[in-house]
């Protein structure tokens, strides 16, 4: 009875909307709260973002830049925005690294000839060890880069480097904590090297105290050796950094074959909505189809991806007629490279240049399925403001962070377009992120039903205002 | 490094704190928020809440009133209480009911003659099968006891009352949902009985479409019959439903043995920490120590327990030195009968009519373990008005609800008291809550490390927000 009532109230509210040049005027308009309000009973009691999510990570699986897998996961993507609506759905081509973890990835500690098994895994990128065949060394324990390179060389050189520097507990927001230690996996090879070690074993960045290594990108830099580097679980690191103390003679066995292949051409999946008004406007909204080759990529970014289609299929169910274009993009390669944000920035530059096309916002979900808190903000001081002020619409569902930030990786390039897009990112809450992420543990089962259906209708309502109340560029900023 | 200067801060920030008569004075004072940040710090990098969680459920497990489980959570409890540094510790008398869910719960529908189990489990306080053997009749399927109510009596008498209405999942607050679903676990063996049914199986109170039985608190009516009434899982409620549109004339097989013993006295443990400036004003918090008998009462209410103790411990460790007295209060018999919190109103009337004592605040938490939101607020308007001011304070650490409702079933109570104490429920988020609710997944397991100390954290700073700045009864109100 109550759902009639709302989608009586909806069609009744949709053609009286009029876009107007001065946004505060349609800002507590009845009809954004009645047509916000219909969007989240969509997703909630029709949504279709679990089950999409279930295909995704159950019949594609895990899906690493240049693998099959990725293939497969991009005609998943086609298909799904086809049978969506779509008006039109491409692929843009992005040549993308193939780097593989190969089938052997082991490490142990040798202490007073006992083996003693340790949880790793290769990071992203990394050379395997020299021929394929184990390494011994012993250890040097830091707690940070710089640590590394105030030690004496003859402390270093011919070892393993075990960084071991935690995430920062106290930090109330995961994504700093992360930030304040990622520093290690992203550049803790090229410091091993400098200093003269062998490799490097990394601390998996997480909160917890847990047996799975969690992977993710590392770099090598030019004239600099490319060493090993894998990831340790937490628990072994901190066994690890104990055992030292009493036995630091103590030895680590470090054994990997991964291995780069040459690029791969693969792309960004695109599905656009023709505006119905000002069709040159677009606003993008996306996710990455990518993921990490261990668990299934269901928080990143699986749930970034339904949410884009999502998005499609509830507008489409409650009958909108989009105003500008919408363009929904499920990027490839944000892990390892971003090539797909760097590629679909590239094309926007050239539109911006070349056509009338003029990209208004875009929108990006890329921090996991969980209970939605808001958006982290990419945008000019009016374009913010104006963003801000819709607060009290979003209130009846507990999205209460309008801060400004980061809005995402993969349309962060986008920044670079004169005029510059509105970005939003969507912003669930970051407790949990950590504990799955980029480990074997980031499955479909670990993602919650009705917080993958809030971050949905969050997500939509956020691109439902864009859509209605931005201005064109250049009438503010 | 970080939480040396914040710990210096802290000491610094002890001294120059005033108490002056005028709240809004301190509101934004450098001091508050300098507090509640090393109140979070402690709570995050020393935090004991997850460890006495892991002792509550583990070691004493599950906690039905009037089990002998009940009487060891509360040794346990006096025990915590007097190790963190209460200054008297105490039982205060309680007479509980005592019913056992008895050695079977089971039920079985019979669809052209072949047998299938369903998962049911009996609601806490019914009555047994007759005699406790098997019961077997057709079912009547309703979505409501008003529709029950409008049956005619052939279509009734003798049979199984289902009652079948999920929860609304377009609700975004999961309590309100529980709210309008609720009357049926309630009062459906009323109603079932008024209208001549012999007993009730009632869709369990979950969101979730799970195969777990989740129980609860249901009533009988003097003058009515008492029948057996059984929660039984949503999937198997479905699938009955679905059964019945093909086999009207199916039957199902109930059994139960369980029974009400005479009441047995059990007790709220307090904790006194008296106050330094005005002793005579008591700030209450708590939790119920009682759980279902299914489950190990992680969320409901071991979180609630633990986040009591944890305000004890964070504020100790701090070297808090409270102006009021606080009350921990591990209350007894929340869940079916609320006796603790009855007992302790009426004590706390007493005091009011005979002593100087002053019941200036009440808080509890009881709504889970999750990452906190904020408060449902249950004072009047100027207390309201002054803890809403309070909202800034609380943005660093997501705390964004500051919204009036019923705080709490253990202080409800104390509403009647003159001055009314000004009340605050912990709010977390409540997503999940009802996945794990009066179930066997509400585990230890299903309770997240750093949710859980956000939340004692949240508890704790309100603690000392009320003890701060609440004027002494009369001088507002």
């Amino acid at each position: 009875m109550r759902s009639i009532l709302i989608f009586l109230a909806v069609l009744g509210g949709l053609t009286p909307f009029t876009h107007g040049q001065t946004p505060e005027l349609h800002l507590q308009h009845t009809g954004d709260s009645t047509y916000i309000r219909a969007i989240y009973d969509e997703a909630l009691a029709r949504g279709e973002a679990h089950a999409n999510l279930r295909q995704l990570t159950k019949d594609v699986g895990h899906r690493l830049s240049g693998s099959q897998s990725a293939f497969d996961a991009m005609q998943w993507g086609q298909g799904v925005l086809e049978r969506y609506g779509a008006d039109s759905v491409w692929v843009m081509p992005v040549m993308v690294p193939s780097w593989t973890r190969g089938t052997v990835a082991q490490a142990t500690a040798i202490i007073n000839g006992e083996e003693h098994p340790l949880r790793v895994t290769a990071l992203g990128g990394s050379v395997s060890t020299p021929n394929d065949q184990p390494l011994r060394a012993r250890l040097v324990h830091v707690k940070s880069l710089e640590q590394l390179s105030q030690l004496p060389p003859d402390e270093v050189e011919g070892r393993l480097v075990l960084f071991n520097r935690p995430m920062d507990p106290v930090l109330i927001n995961t994504g700093a904590a992360y930030g304040g230690a990622v520093d290690q996996r992203g550049r803790g090879a090229i410091a091993a090297a400098k200093a003269g070690a062998i490799g490097a074993l990394v601390r998996s960045m997480t909160h917890a105290l847990d047996t799975l290594p969690h992977t993710g990108a590392m770099y090598y830099e030019e004239g600099i050796d490319s060493v090993p580097s894998a990831a340790i679980s937490t628990v072994d690191a901190s066994w690890l950094a104990n055992q030292l103390k009493g036995n630091p003679d103590l030895e680590v066995v470090l054994e990997m074959n991964c291995r780069a292949f040459p690029d791969v051409e693969q792309g960004n999946v695109i599905g656009e909505w023709r505006g119905s008004e000002l069709p040159n406007e677009i606003i993008t909204l996306g996710g990455h189809l990518d993921s990490w080759d261990i668990g299934e990529g269901a928080h990143d970014d699986g749930a970034g991806i339904v949410h884009t289609l999502e998005v499609l299929r509830i507008l489409k169910a409650l009958g909108y007629t989009p105003r500008r274009t919408i363009r929904f993009v499920l990027f490839i390669n944000e892990e390892n490279g971003n090539r797909g944000g760097k590629t679909y920035a590239a094309r926007a530059q050239e539109d911006h240049t070349t056509t009338n096309l003029r990209y208004l916002a875009a929108l990006e979900s890329d921090a996991g399925g969980f209970v939605p808190r808001g958006f982290r903000i990419d945008a000019g001081d009016e374009a913010t403001a104006l963003i801000q002020s819709w607060n009290s619409l979003f209130d009846p569902y507990n999205i209460h962070q309008f801060r400004r930030g980061g809005a995402g990786v993969d349309i962060g390039p986008l920044k670079v377009l004169e005029p510059r897009p509105a970005m939003m990112g969507l912003s669930p809450d970051g407790q949990r992120y950590f504990d799955f992420h980029h480990s074997s543990q980031d499955v479909f089962e670990n993602v919650h039903k009705r917080e993958l259906e809030l971050g949905a209708a969050t997500f939509a309502a956020a691109v439902y205002m864009l859509d209605q109340h931005l201005p064109t560029p250049g009438t503010f900023d």
